[in-house]
């Protein structure tokens, strides 16, 4: 049977055990290793031991495959939402420690080298805002669906993504090493003083 | 003289009365009539009596015909935010209420028909996101200006700019009547409120 039977690549693909990871790791290494704009799919697929079209049955496009991680932070965010008593506000920042504390904790030099890859790309920085859009409203809903408001739902979650990435900024910046859940309880209260500071 | 001899097109160009302005007005209006993605380059530069080369002397691409009011508004917001004394987040509020009186006021329903563009496409919306990450620089750099700290500066804007988000967005919606600038004013009560408020 030849290579190029569409049978063969399906049943290929349909064996790897964790592709989508494979796909991850090899994708961030090359963009590492040659930036993303001299990456191909192909050549994602191929340091992965698969190949293109096992790629693009996983993900979108080349972009994708540095973002999938957004879907867990924002389930992370969404469950700690709904389970708090806390004040809109301050559960959306509770729910942010969380997340900082369960995803990004050990995890500054990968983080980095990932925003490094991000600002290299004007392609990479727009999908990097729409998947922002996308976390907005699924903590917004998730206020929403404890019985809020819509305005007040969209404020909360709005001022605790501001607090988050400030203190993301901050905490990606080199010369930081303060743990990123610190980071966040700060700038919270910062922004707390900042808002109702009054002429 | 053939009218492909470049020189010819150079010279059309320069000698155009607001070009710039024919473009978007031509722009907006095929847009509304026939959507964003059913509407070429060409289309616009024949609906303004000007030809493609023209457009792109003044456009980057399509979408920009729809955007360059961004750099107006940008404009207004620093030069209002360099003008007041009051407190960080109250000066980006009072700066989108002059924007709301100077830019917005009596255009509701133009406003309303280029939202309704841009939420037909997504190429629309991303650019739409790149515009309001240039506008929260434009605003951080004018309160940098006036001495205050890099995270003050970013949360007074971000919250601004939340503040004025929701507000455009009750503004828009097809059952307001309430003037922009008393929305801003609302809203930016409502964040306090949220943002200080403890379980």
């Amino acid at each position: 049977m030849s290579r190029c039977d569409i049978g063969y690549h399906r049943r290929m693909a349909r064996w790897q055990p964790d592709a989508r990871g494979r796909l991850e790791a090899a994708a961030f290494e090359l963009f590492r290793e040659r930036g993303f704009e001299q990456t191909t799919v192909a050549d994602i697929a191929a340091r992965a031991g698969l190949d293109k079209r096992t790629f693009y049955r996983l993900f979108g496009d080349k972009r994708e495959a540095l973002f999938s991680g957004g879907a867990h932070l924002e389930e992370v965010l969404v469950k700690a939402v709904a389970e708090t008593d806390a004040t809109p506000f301050e559960a959306v920042v509770a729910a942010f420690r969380r997340v900082a504390e369960d995803i990004f904790a050990d995890r500054l030099e990968l983080v980095r080298a990932r925003q490094a890859i991000i600002a290299s790309s004007p392609e990479l920085q727009e999908r990097e805002l729409r998947k922002g859009t996308s976390m907005v409203a699924a903590v917004s809903a998730a206020l929403r669906a404890k019985g809020l408001g819509e305005t007040t739902a969209t404020l909360a979650t709005e001022s605790g993504v501001t607090v988050f990435r400030v203190a993301y900024a901050r905490w990606v910046a080199p010369d930081s090493d303060a743990p990123l859940t610190d980071l966040i309880a700060e700038v919270a209260t910062e922004l707390r003083a900042i808002t109702s500071a009054t002429g």
